[in-house]
């Protein structure tokens, strides 16, 4: 595999964009509904607040009795009733009469403000009041926040605490949401083994196994893992199985060309591969393809590049599989470090970034578990580009923005 | 209740820090792991790699042998067997002679070096060398990414995807982990009701269910909610009944200074209230208590200053109870608008920012649930600060930065 091979990181975004699947609706209780994606439009049954509501504990009165009341000019008023929060008053203020009202409790007839507690003194019945206020102070007015039959939130929306209890506030106890998406991670190498205290030589532990398994989960997927060894049967028969019964298939390993190397072959021959190599750094042994309309995203089998592999492309894939948009902002920062590249290849470099520098980089090979720890993004260097110099202005996405949030 | 009767928000962070519990510890599958905080440090079994293993698939052999090679000048060497990935040669390398090898696989003894297949052709038995490599060219060398017995990470690391695969890579298939908090959640109020498409006048739909709810678990919160009407006893019954069962309780509702506002009112009954009222807008009528151990946190029954106080007093403690430390960087932006605020009171203004403005507020009253899901940040205005004027740079916590992640 050369690098003039390789499709460019473009032509493979193209590819798997135009085979994006999304998946269908379940309608499900408010409850359960946190991180997932709206799937229709939501309109609200009710104003909010549904009617003019107190926003202070107080008395509710025509605040024209108020005008040009002082602590050294007091005015007077009648107590004629009680309002609790959840209560209701039949009575009418006419002049001179107050309702003491709790917060969010309905306004009275006649009352045009609430008068907060902190400026009257009560003997009895009677109300002195030491404050002067203006119409509609400490009111909420009805429909002020949402109106009936308005639109409060878009398909496709992503369903965080503020917007579940904005819909339960439109008078929703269910809502209908893409299904989350069901995915089996295949993972491949005869080399792997459970994490174990001893292993033999040749021996790799199967860290893969946790790491895209826990990836998949940060970006709202179900995920069940199954290891094969790296046998075209044994492959094919997982492959095939997963297809009928999952929306996407994830496998590592097998990507690179060479003998052994399974899965791209066993895609080949039961379904489509639509990329094999993208001239990215790290992670250029990438594969993708379709059996029927289950999409298969080919990893490396190398566990640093299998995560750069993820982010880059199969990140996007389960956001919009799910009804989400994914555009993590690209932010731009000033580098302390010199990064070499090469034309015609697309770097995704991980590197520690604060609000204004990147401070270093962690590019030491893709091997390297112990790296992957650190950093908190990608510098990206496209095609065109042969490298960042110190000083330069680079392109930054945070793996914090990548997620689902 | 008044501006001066608050306690400052610096005073209300120490009371709750000087009262902050901490979870026990239990292991679990390192499957079940994902965003748990690491309960002890984390040793490894192994070097990593376990051997000097071929970084590509090639030919490993004795790097002298290659020495001049070029397209018009090729070398030749012998090739004697052929490792896969997961495989091991017996097979010692002499002077001219090779052994073909899969990425991954163990460098055979006297070898020092592994040539790309690209730089070859294959004769039968005979290989033809097109170039040149240097002594542990394409060799990743045992222990070069971590050593046996190196600490990979610390107490109180937050298992993300790359921190699982650093774990399983060094030979745990399990883990000591903080437990998750089990925290009860006690939405009071008379007036409150489930979300449905017709309501009483006087009722208000009950939206701190689900967005409290949701913002617990968004910081790795188990969580169970009842809701209580407005009297002393139901309320004490539920506050004690979870004190005996969850490691916090959070309320709504009930905080503020007036009849029928009883939360507050039992904590003092059957336990310690340590806050009640903070000097900060919104969110002014927050409680903190104790009962026995079992802290709780008394929210406003308002939506948007329950937010609010669980954004500024809540999210820290979980992360704090459950190992993690809970610290969002404070940016600095220049805001493009007024914000006018009042001594001796800290802001938490919800508003929209990018990378280096602050482009408008979203504060229309603590009320307005609307304005709850727009925005992407606070803007913290602190008690000497009479306000930020347009062009004035201003401390901002982006609302991302105060996720479990």
């Amino acid at each position: 595999m050369f690098l003039s091979e390789f499709i460019s990181i473009e032509d493979a975004f193209k590819i798997i964009g135009s085979n994006q699947v999304v998946n269908d609706y379940e309608t499900i209780s408010l409850d359960h509904a946190y991180l997932r994606a709206l799937g229709e439009d939501a309109y609200s049954y009710h104003d909010s607040p549904p009617f003019d509501k107190s926003a202070m504990d107080g008395y509710a009165l025509m605040s024209k009795d108020t005008f040009g009341a002082s602590l050294n000019n007091p005015k007077y008023v009648v107590l004629i009733d009680e309002i609790g929060a959840g209560d209701l008053s039949e009575k009418e203020i006419r002049d001179g009469e107050a309702i003491k009202i709790a917060t969010g409790a309905p306004i009275p007839k006649g009352a045009d403000a609430v008068l907060m507690e902190e400026f009257t003194v009560l003997n009895g019945n009677n109300l002195e009041i030491h404050s002067q206020i203006t119409p509609m102070e400490n009111i909420a007015p009805k429909g002020e926040d949402i109106k009936r039959e308005d639109r409060i939130l878009s398909k496709g929306t992503l369903l965080k605490p503020a917007e579940l209890g904005l819909i339960a506030s439109s008078g929703h106890d269910k809502v209908k949401v893409y299904k989350k998406p069901k995915i089996k991670l295949i993972t491949t190498g005869n080399e792997l083994v459970k994490p174990s205290k001893r292993i033999k030589k040749a021996q790799i532990i199967n860290s893969n196994r946790y790491t895209i398994s826990a990836m998949i989960k940060s970006v709202g997927g179900l995920v069940e893992v199954e290891h094969c060894k790296d046998t075209k049967d044994e492959v094919k028969i997982a492959i095939l199985k997963a297809s009928n019964e999952y929306d996407m298939i994830l496998t590592t390993g097998g990507t690179a060309i060479s003998e052994g190397d399974v899965v791209v072959d066993v895609v080949k021959l039961i379904g489509e591969v639509l990329i094999h190599g993208v001239a990215i750094r790290p992670g250029k042994p990438f594969g993708f393809g379709k059996l029927e309309n289950t999409p298969i995203f080919m990893l490396s089998g190398n566990p640093s590049a299998a995560i750069s592999q993820f982010d880059i492309f199969v990140r996007k894939y389960i956001f919009e599989i799910q009804g989400l948009e994914y555009n993590p902002p690209i932010l731009r920062r000033e580098s302390k470090v010199k990064i070499p590249s090469t034309l015609g290849r697309t770097d995704y470099i991980k590197v520690s970034s604060d609000d204004e520098y990147v401070n270093y980089s962690l590019n030491k090979g893709s091997g390297i578990i112990h790296s992957m720890v650190a950093g908190n993004g990608y510098l990206i260097i496209d095609e065109n580009n042969e490298g960042i110099k110190k000083g330069d202005v680079a392109n930054v996405i945070l793996f914090r923005s990548m997620e689902l949030s």
